[in-house]
């Protein structure tokens, strides 16, 4: 086999077999085919698509170029989910504790942010001491003994997928359904969970633009699931808006640890309700999704679901008094707020320029590697549809320098619009698409 | 400007600007651009095509990557020639000492062999002494004092091609009439030629496989040369069999050296006699082929074509006691006749096998950089639609050792289509596109 007769099979719109995709995925990891090949075949998948059989077939090639964790021997069930990433989606920090507390195991790896979204380790690297490093046994011995696990993605979890994103990151490759599909599906594969939650975020502030898109998307990955013998189910939600109010590291785990406490805002509270009872019935915890939100707000009334994220910091090395008094995480020196330029009503939210404006403040990386300072962000005060009042805080700014600060008012000014006509306010949901 | 979008707009199958596609030439040609990403634009080029003025732009662009010969201080106008490869395809070397002894400076620089096509630096070197790496002011030198020079591409002649060619050779974007187009227009550009005749092949040893295909990159390059202000005609001509019969690097010096000499196999003679025809009146020598067809003739006839050939061996360094007496010219120790094993008529030849039986010799090269043997080659002795009596020979292998001959004689004796019923003889020329 050849990797050139491989790329020009596809560039010729032919269906590529399971041997071929697996030749051309090793040899691509191994580093034996180099990144022009990888390159050119991408821009063949990208235009000429590939057929689910096709897609499955690299999911699971993707999977198998490193380890597959096997957590039979920890729980049958094991929970996890995915978000397709947003501003101010700070839901695993919420769900995961609320989901273990329900007796269902919530095993984890997730990323770090990248332009205009967070990521779930970034946030809890604001959390002084909290490791995201843990290794497979780590991660399964904690498993096993607090029902509770989240970590970056280790060394050889895809490593694929690692190589294979960074190059589609650089040749305009990324916005391929079948690359998405097996990008998002191969690490939840080799994750080793068995009941996995899609929450696919459609908007201004999501790659997915349409909920037609974001359907397509949610559908192809439970049919894939479904194929590769995992429970998937995923819900389509809205990120037209920042979810919350928080948006930056340690700013969205302090409203986390708010949810946790029954406070906070109640889009975040909902959101995190349906998450986790999806979870719930996913994973055979409750008959349905009514059942899991009442099992869901039962753990966190009384407190379970917190004391779970109690455990969680503790176990991964963090130190609980940053948690036990919020107060105590990292808080940039300057706070501003922006006040509304005038009155009506909040019309609409660029959600990726928020997100850009807490890149612009530091919170956020333009490329891989970049540091990131955990302390500052954006409050936003108002949602789509509510009456705004001229001259009180739209938002607020929390900045570590005056430069920073003003470059990010200049965007988080353009990014909200405000009109005369009420507008209705925004859905959080606009589908789910249940486990096949 | 970021290569980036350039790639993701061609991917989206919109138009460059002249100023993007200059922008991601020079990037990629100085190394600003990696080849990854090069490699995605090259296959959405493939995929999405390029609109003629875009293939104009690339071919400029491309020309400019380099430094651009400027012969107009040389003479009004200077003729080259180009082939798009065959297999003993050795008509540069009658045809250019034609044209100039008919007072037509030609200067050409040209390539090496590659795969199943043999390449005229190639056959020039298998003269003793032959230079074939002129600076441009050696070239320039050389054409003002004779009438002709024939080398290799210089260094610095547009470098974009020669990058983008690699690698288009292994991301499979080779056959796309844009980037074809485009890499051979930019090198005759860059050549300074201003009177360009295309000989298009067509067939079983060629990379056009239909009359159509090479038609229609034979018609964008006439009209591209036109809008480049050179004038440019094509031949579209036939390659299902070898031309004459030598195929090899010293038989075929040899055979050019009798063709000026009016010996010879017909089919060279005359195809030769119809390029150069076509120069003649492409450069305004004369009025039309007719005349040009006599005019060649004459300068073979009376010895000038020949003096004209000598001179340039001469002028490059090459030993004239090898072309004055070619028995000298390198020849392969075992020399061994392949007896046709049925009677019948040649019905087919498969031309690039036998191109390939001659690398198998170790006369032509795998990959770039190989060394080859210009002494090994083959002879055929029958043309398709000749009658062959069994026994007599097929063709004869000239070897340098009894392995490399028994494989080369598996694959031409497979390249040989001998069947019971007549066929017609195979055509020259299939179409001529006029300068426009």
């Amino acid at each position: 086999m050849r990797a050139i007769d491989i790329i020009e099979k596809k560039r010729d719109g032919y269906e590529l077999t399971a041997e071929e995709i697996d030749f051309f995925i090793q040899g691509y990891t191994r580093g034996d085919i180099p990144d022009y090949q990888a390159a050119a075949w991408l821009m063949a998948v990208y235009l000429r698509g590939m057929s689910e059989r096709e897609t499955r077939d690299l999911t699971l090639a993707m999977a198998r170029s490193g380890d597959i964790l096997d957590l039979s021997d920890v729980a049958p069930v094991v929970a996890d989910k995915h978000s397709s990433g947003g501003i101010g989606d700070k839901v695993t920090l919420v769900v995961a504790p609320v989901v273990a507390a329900c007796g269902v195991p919530v095993g984890k790896m997730t990323g770090r942010g990248l332009g205009f979204t967070g990521g779930t380790v970034d946030k809890l690297e604001s959390i002084p001491g909290f490791r995201t490093d843990l290794s497979p046994q780590e991660f399964k011995a904690q498993l096993a003994r607090i029902g509770i696990v989240i970590t970056g993605q280790s060394e050889n979890l895809a490593p694929a997928d690692r190589k294979l994103y960074a190059l589609r990151d650089v040749t305009g490759t990324v916005s391929s359904l079948p690359l998405i599909v097996s990008s998002i599906m191969s690490k939840k594969l080799a994750g080793g969970a068995t009941a996995i939650l899609l929450d696919v975020k459609v908007g201004s502030g999501a790659f997915m633009k349409t909920v037609e898109e974001a359907s397509r998307l949610a559908e192809a990955m439970v049919r894939l699931g479904r194929e590769l013998g995992r429970r998937v189910s995923a819900l389509v939600s809205d990120m037209n808006q920042p979810l919350g109010w928080a948006v930056g590291n340690a700013l969205e785990v302090q409203e986390a640890i708010n949810a946790l406490h029954e406070e906070g805002p109640p889009d975040l509270r909902e959101h995190c309700l349906v998450v986790a009872a999806e979870m719930l019935a996913l994973a055979g915890r409750v008959a349905d999704s009514s059942e899991g939100v009442e099992l869901a707000a039962q753990a966190i009334a009384d407190g379970r679901a917190w004391r779970k994220f109690r455990a969680l910091v503790a176990a991964q090395g963090g130190d609980v008094r940053f948690v036990d008094e919020p107060d105590r995480l990292p808080c940039a020196p300057i706070t501003e707020p922006i006040p509304a330029p005038t009155d009506g009503y909040l019309q609409k939210v660029d959600a990726a320029q928020i997100g850009m404006a807490v890149v612009d403040l530091g919170g956020g990386r333009e490329k891989k590697g970049d540091p990131i300072d955990h302390s500052v962000g954006v409050i936003v005060h108002y949602k789509v549809g509510d009456r705004v009042q001229k001259g009180t805080p739209l938002c607020t700014i929390y900045a570590s320098d005056r430069v920073r600060l003003e470059q990010a008012r200049d965007r988080l000014l353009k990014a909200h619009t405000i009109g005369p006509e009420p507008v209705p306010p925004l859905p959080l949901f606009y589908k789910k698409i249940p486990h096949q």
